[in-house]
């Protein structure tokens, strides 16, 4: 299965409360495409947040955030990790 | 200690092996400004690499992806992960 990093900008100021929600929205519902969101990381200073995920396509990721309210254009297929 | 996330471009068509080496560099300095680089992901196709570390600062971590012939501007202070 594929892995993903997708990058969101305008997370400023964001709570680990915040952002555990927003993460949780998405585990609810990752099952429909067949997406799992591994982990996210965020600096609420600049107010990025990184999410590493799988699933079946670069799309199926988009979808899912895009349901929950947090779209991004920025995904990135990793094609290798050390 | 504080974590980051950094971001590389550029590294469009690099193999496994060359971001093996270019880990590896990273990995054999790091102890001279007290980081340890934990993971590095990479997308060949656009040349995006994310790297996550632990460190005292951002500018730690600069300091050693510099000497090691790859700096980046684009390094990130994770408060929050979930």
């Amino acid at each position: 299965m594929p892995k993903f990093m997708d990058v969101h900008d305008g997370f400023v100021g964001v709570t680990e409360e915040q952002l555990g929600e927003a993460h949780a929205a998405d585990l609810a519902i990752e099952g429909d495409e067949g997406v799992h969101f591994e982990k996210a990381w965020l600096d609420p200073a600049s107010g990025k947040v990184f999410c590493l995920s799988s699933g079946p396509s670069k799309e199926a990721v988009q979808r899912i955030h895009e349901r929950t309210g947090h779209p991004t254009d920025q995904v990135f297929e990793i094609a290798v990790e050390v």
